[in-house]
């Protein structure tokens, strides 16, 4: 293998395959990037056998080869030459890189030690403008579970139906749901592992279309040269769409971030505790939230526009916080159906597209 | 304890004083923040026993008194708070916290339970610009030694002799001295743990002047109505000037930002090993480096201006960098009497303050 290439651009391709080597790896040749040069392009790939990402880059190759290098130490190396061009070239067990005044040989893997995972047929596709992906995925991962006695609860649900696809989290304390409308009509529905997204959302570009193709027991996320494969869960989801109320007796329209900084500070004297409990009580329009702890005693206003019955109910305020922050318009609405009902969450504008249900906590007598 | 304070004054002095709070604290009042309400101004006061911190500021006091309160959960609610007035009011056990639409009420300690450590009495005065103290502070403190066996070395020696102030710090690899001239004569050995004046650094403000008064045993930094009290290091200083060398048979000019990312570089590979061994060949004008390792070889050249003999020479890598990161000037020079001898790095200007002295590894033959 023998190839030129802008350090810059290296760099860019080599942060993005990082992204899939795992922490812990027992297999020590997962902690390679595996390189292929060919027909003038370097392509970087690596993997924790749970996902795999795939990057290709131009490169002016002057021969052919694979490698697997140690993605840690050539990814230290090439953050720290200059940005001019890099040249590496591979002998024997051997990479030698120069640029500019550093030159730098350093050993290999043995390539047929590299795991081969992903394979890809033809699938199903769906295209997304990466920007709404990016959002999809930050405004409902957060909601996944924790809980691995629950697998299929550590994904994200993309279900969609006809021109439709719902992102769907829960954990059994709330559900976050953001709805996007496509051109093309389908039916499908794919279990995300949280993990897959979170590192797919770290290298998403915020311009341009990902391509998204379903296969046997995977997906992978095409853009820009990139592509990244994950494994999907396995089961049925929950039917997340009959447990929303659609019958509420008090609504309360609010500015996003005097509500989000109010409960911020409400949940500084309970975060110690474990049911990190705050008291919400909405009456005329003022929204007065309370939180009485071993270590103090906290009140906090907040003014808004009531309709509907005045109402006293409690959130553990971490569940409550979490869906306000991942809104994104200015006023958001609240819809509640009593001190023991779900309360949902709206932005508020004409179509929202966003909502987040929060399970109360039954206030002892 | 009564009175009112803008949230960002209030918060910039909690900020300042919670520095002298320590992470492992046996005594739980040590936790706490000790404020005084008195003459239209609040005093913070935090502790360690070791630093403790004093810093004053401005307030409207309506009722005198003296509190202690949790700093971590204090600190975080005013944080929080919007930048307006906050109130805060003092009853039997409990600190009220008012602001805006927020109102907090949290638990005090016993204030006959905050130790009392240090005591001022008059004291030899120094006074140095904040900027150049701070500068002073982080150009020598990096080389004292972590060895607690050695405790003299664990601290910064301040040594006015005449109208010239030493900061001098050593490890047994490397001495870093950092000279300011003074206005006034005095002749005062005195040697500060490196903690107290990373502390001190941090919160040094960039302009204005620091008093520094010696007491017996401690020595009190003050400015901006803040006073850092730090208990002294006791016992007989190195005889730093005697080890320095005067004689040299190759000097080397070069810029300094060329040299440090090279050594950066070169440091990639022999960082995984103890010895962090780099070779430094200086032939006509032209430096090469080179680190040979389990993992691999590396090749860095810089050119620079040569005068003397030409030499080999190895060095720690670490203790190397450090010394020319502390450097300001965009060109350094080196002097070298041999393999054997310590290196001396100075800036390349006409009245160089900073020289960085570290000893060379023996090559095995």
């Amino acid at each position: 293998m023998k190839l030129s290439i802008q350090q810059k651009n290296l760099l860019k391709h080599i942060n993005i395959a990082q992204r899939a080597i795992g922490t812990h790896t027992t297999l020590p040749v997962l902690e390679g990037i595996y390189l292929i040069a060919k027909d003038n392009t370097l392509e970087l790939i690596a993997t924790d056998l749970k996902i795999s990402i795939h990057s290709k880059v131009d490169a002016l190759v002057k021969e052919e080869g694979e490698i697997i290098v140690n993605s840690n130490l050539f990814g230290n190396i090439i953050r720290k030459l200059p940005d001019e061009i890099v040249e590496l070239e591979a002998n024997d067990n051997l990479l030698q890189i120069k640029c500019a005044y550093s030159s730098f040989s350093i050993h290999l893997y043995e390539e047929d030690e590299y795991p081969s995972i992903f394979n890809e047929e033809n699938g199903d596709m769906v295209t997304i403008s990466s920007g709404s992906l990016k959002d999809s995925i930050s405004q409902t991962v957060f909601a996944t579970s924790q809980e691995l006695t629950k697998p299929i609860l550590t994904g994200v649900l993309m279900n969609q139906k006809s021109k439709k696809i719902d992102f769907v989290a829960l954990d059994g304390y709330r559900i976050a749901i953001k709805t996007l409308m496509m051109e093309k009509e389908n039916e499908k529905q794919v279990i995300i592992p949280a993990k897959a997204l979170q590192e797919l959302n770290r290298i998403l570009p915020e311009e341009g279309d990902t391509l998204i193709k379903i296969l046997k027991g995977s997906v992978v996320f095409e853009f820009e040269g990139t592509r990244l494969f994950t494994r999907l869960l396995d089961g049925n989801f929950i039917q997340y769409e009959t447990v929303i109320e659609s019958v509420f007796s008090t609504y309360f329209s609010v500015n996003r971030k005097s509500l989000e900084e109010s409960i911020e500070r409400a949940a500084l004297l309970s975060r110690e505790e474990r049911t990190n409990l705050i008291k919400l009580d909405l009456n005329s329009g003022r929204l007065t939230i309370t939180s009485n702890t071993e270590i103090g005693h906290v009140t906090e206003i907040v003014d808004g526009k009531q309709e509907g019955e005045n109402l006293i109910i409690a959130f553990n305020a971490r569940y409550l916080m979490e869906g306000i922050k991942a809104m994104r318009e200015s006023e958001i609405k609240m819809k509640f159906s009593g001190p023991l009902r779900a309360c949902i969450i709206e932005e508020l504008n004409e179509n929202p597209d966003f909502i987040y249900v929060v399970l109360p906590v039954k206030l002892a007598e």
